[in-house]
């Protein structure tokens, strides 16, 4: 944990510059990370890919389900390697916010940095270490309020020899997860997306599912209400325990299990007729929405705090939210029943 | 900063109980503090009163102006010592959300946290320190576009000696202040709003109102965008280097200002007509807002930290926000002109 936040506040200290053109890759035949770095067969390579199809899968099952809605895009770089690539729809048909950016930043990180995150010796002197940060992160709001939000990352870090220490370990891992938001329950679909969570997970290691699960409704806690923002899914950072290439096919069938997971849900609620008093309960869960990510979100607050893409990394915030004064939902209604849920992490399969 | 900052934490450890009645005072005739802690002439009562007062005043100031909302009362104690009184108004005729909350905390710090704070050396083994806590908190969200919101808190805090240590220093400070967030700029009402804190200030000292406005800008920045939520007022806090009387008068002036510096822009402003417009950019303006208040604000970020009454700390949240993606108002609109000026604090009179 400690390690991959490092170096993501490492990552951030540049400011980006606005790019007109979508490159191919972000990654560069020759630089700090040395003459392989671009390689279409490294790991780092085969992640960029991944993510950059996974950007315009996602988009384009948005797209045909919002039927209105057209993503706009910004595409920006670093002066320091890397760049990235920020999809938004605003006030679609069917989604009020969406957005799926892609990021793949990289360079040359301090040794201070390394060393606090490394937890070596004061008296070993590292020069500055290469690393690579790669990922795809996305938040989706639609309108209904019988439809949920769902929330996406998954990430790559790389940390690579100092160059005065050829002989010091390269360090990488993964990290990431997929969860779902509704205001309301319809409880098959609840189950149909944690099935789908679990199948992704059950290809690799039976003790994913669970694991993760549980990590994801641990991570989601707004704390100073004990109680989560939605209703879970799966999350874990730091992975580096398995096979790499075990990890690189895990992270992508994920990645690849987000519009199967989620775009059914949305055919099945789109449509349903609501009340203003309906609008507003999604609202008030809007407001949590918005508690947790200023208040708890790593990627959200170390982003912050680290001057990185503000537009980008507030994207996650809905497009309204509302706070009513010590608001209660009647004990067994539909808002209760959410709620509930949220404090007390249910087993949906 | 950090000794005020301590004391908050170790005040809020226990949760609260509600109560049905509103006591005349929440001190105790006899307790840590000792035999004379409710002299009806020690700071402390002075300052409970004052502040119980400022809330009577406020909240029929406000439900005059309102004319529909009426506010309702929460009152609640602490096993320990102490309690609040938390009065909020909701979807009046004027404002949306109008919270004026009192709150008096006393108790024993722990050794740990006084040591902390003090910056004493670690062989220093003090007992448990009494401390003493209270202050007005207010935010106002009007409804109109037009009609700025306002926020004002005074506070005071005292440490005692530690019992086992009778010759150890007393230290007491006030801290506070008074801000205007409109989303467009009526000159004459900023002005007039910035006149009654610098005359409020100039009673006392001429140097207060210059210094106390620097600070109010410096403290209301949102980091990550460079800009303030509003366009300021006064702010200051562990304020003791000054008579103890003079200070107690001061917050006294301060506070007794909020009337006539916020009523009659609200009297100027409550029925303008506005348009679809106008609302969105309240509402995102209230987005901002929401991001000082939940990344930023001391109070708020240590009140959800250690567990104080989340539905009195999350009162200054308004009642509805709105994130829009990159939005950028046109350059020389009236949007334009109130970012520039959150952007860059000017002097108003």
């Amino acid at each position: 944990r400690a390690l991959s936040l490092r170096v993501r506040a490492a990552v951030v200290i540049e400011k980006e510059t606005p790019e007109n053109e979508r490159p191919e890759t972000f990654l560069r035949r020759s630089d700090e990370l040395g003459s392989a770095a671009a390689s279409p067969n490294l790991v780092r390579a085969r992640f960029e890919r991944m993510i950059m199809a996974v950007q315009d899968d996602v988009c384009a099952a948005i797209e045909a389900e919002d039927g209105e809605g057209k993503f706009q895009e910004d595409v920006w770089s670093r002066p320091g390697g890397g760049g990235g690539i920020s999809r938004v729809l605003q006030d679609g048909g069917v989604w009020e916010k969406a957005g799926v950016n892609v990021s793949v930043v990289y360079g040359m990180m301090p040794p201070d940095a390394y060393r606090a995150a490394k937890g070596g010796p004061p008296s070993e002197k590292p020069g500055p270490v290469p690393f690579f940060a790669a990922g795809i992160s996305s938040v989706l709001h639609p309108k209904n309020p019988f439809s949920p939000t769902l929330h996406f990352n998954y990430r790559y870090f790389e940390t690579d020899a100092p160059k005065d220490s050829p002989g010091a370990p390269r360090e990488w891992w993964f990290g990431g997860g997929t969860d779902l938001t509704p205001a309301y329950i319809f409880e098959e679909d609840v189950k149909h997306f944690h099935q789908i969570q679990k199948k992704a997970c059950d290809k690799f290691d039976p003790s994913f599912y669970p694991r993760f699960k549980k990590w994801c409704d641990d991570y989601f806690l707004i704390k100073h209400r004990g109680e989560r923002r939605g209703l879970g899914g799966i999350f874990f950072d730091d992975l580096n325990d398995y096979d790499q290439e075990m990890l690189l096919s895990f992270v992508t069938e994920c990645a690849k299990s987000v519009v199967p997971a989620y775009i059914p849900i949305i055919s099945r609620t789109k449509d349903r007729p609501f009340t203003d008093q309906h609008k507003a309960w999604q609202q008030l869960r809007r407001g949590r929405y918005v508690e947790f990510n200023l208040v708890y979100d790593r990627g959200t607050t170390f982003g912050l705090k680290t001057g990185g893409r503000i537009e980008s990394i507030l994207v996650s915030l809905p497009l309204t939210a509302r706070w009513e004064y010590d608001h209660q939902p009647e004990e067994g209604s539909e808002e209760w029943k959410l709620l509930d849920a949220c404090i007390n992490p249910k087993e949906w399969i």
